[in-house]
């Protein structure tokens, strides 16, 4: 047997999540349903970062054991034929034995995308979160920062028992692309939701609504009815995985 | 009664079309229907560009006559709710009364978004012609030059019995932009299906198909037949129409 590497995007907007689920589609579903069918046995994959339902991912990863004679390149085309245009395959790859989509990745990169134009747009609507109204970038800035380093982050997590929430985020920026303000936030992991729910804290503080300087309160507080919710799953999407 | 004009946006994809046509859906439809229940009284729209089923429109206008006292802010937010988020309206202006949104408009612009990489990209599927091969844009571009100035396009229109067929080209360049080949087109106006026909040349120029310089030949047949057919509508969105 060979361990083998997908390279893959998807829209999420029709999934009901990532993880596979008895009688529901979901993109792990599809993906191993199509693997099955090239492999011609069950396949089981590990993947990088599980994504909730609505929430996208343009550089997602996951491993696998296969045949050591797969022909890796015609099994691109073969899935992307098979899987449709929501979900597309860049690359499948023979690794090292030791790879592990999921315990091999050392950081995940997510971007969130807002407008802020009243107007709302058409075609960017299943990817940003339309907020509508003018936000203090820097103000988001000086909040991202509070989330840099090693943090309990129980605040911003959907409890999971009996597991720490304990995370170091290496990066946290907010940038002006075109009409959008667009986060791109970098951790060794991240928890259930988390930076869902940092975004919404941030967003608020870019309407004014709390101070910058709050933001490190909240964290410390390590209780999640003080902090301000999540913010929509249509914004989020799984920029890169690094090993 | 006063003039006024609208500008919108649309994601042409769940659409029969921009006109109007009993028992189907379509962007008139849709607009007209919103436009009666702000001004209580069916309203007739003229609109700058009719797209066809499919085609996307960023910067669409049209014309109506309503009360003087309509609230044109009051009625961008009533629209956009009404409407729901394939059409998003960006204005609504009072103008003068000999403003009319097709006879007025002294050229109209459009944008063709063509990806070459193989990888199908989930996110811009429903408005990049996944051509998936590398394109040779310099002979694009030499075939673009053709069409500029004023021409016989017969051979790259629907025939519509009666009517000239003759346009006058104002500009047409391919451009890189990101992982896209983007044609940018602008014309006094554009016969049925023009644009799309264009395309289907230029790309199959860029393809290695035909020569560049065979375009001036097509021009000069005046027989769709000796055209390449019409490419995709998804690709086609109306970009802006200059007044």
């Amino acid at each position: 047997m060979t361990r083998y590497r997908i390279d893959f995007a998807y829209d999420g907007t029709a999934f009901r999540g990532y993880a596979a689920n008895r009688g529901v589609r979901t993109v792990q579903g599809e993906l191993e349903t199509a693997l099955q069918r090239i492999v011609g046995a069950p396949v089981t994959t590990a993947v990088a970062g599980r994504t909730d339902a609505g929430v996208h991912a343009s550089g997602q990863v996951v491993s696998f054991e296969g045949d050591a004679d797969l022909d890796t390149e015609a099994a691109v085309k073969r899935l992307n034929s098979m899987l449709g245009a929501e979900i597309a395959v860049a690359s499948v790859t023979a690794v090292d034995d030791d790879f592990h989509a999921r315990f091999s990745a050392t950081n995940r990169t997510y971007h969130y995308r807002v407008r802020e134009d009243p107007t709302p747009d058409p075609f960017t609507r299943r990817y940003v979160w339309h907020v509508g109204e003018v936000l203090d970038i820097d103000a988001m800035n000086r909040s991202a920062t509070a989330f840099v380093g090693e943090h309990d982050f129980t605040s911003f997590c959907r409890s999971v028992e009996g597991k720490s929430n304990v995370r170091r985020v290496l990066r946290a920026q907010w940038r002006r692309i075109g009409p959008e303000a667009v986060l791109e936030i970098s951790s060794t992991a991240f928890c259930h939701q988390m930076v869902r729910s940092l975004v919404a804290l941030m967003v608020d503080v870019g309407r004014g609504l709390i101070a910058a300087e709050a933001t490190a309160g909240v964290i410390e507080a390590r209780d999640r009815q003080a902090s301000r919710g999540v913010a929509p799953p249509h914004g989020l999407v799984l920029w890169s995985v690094g090993y």
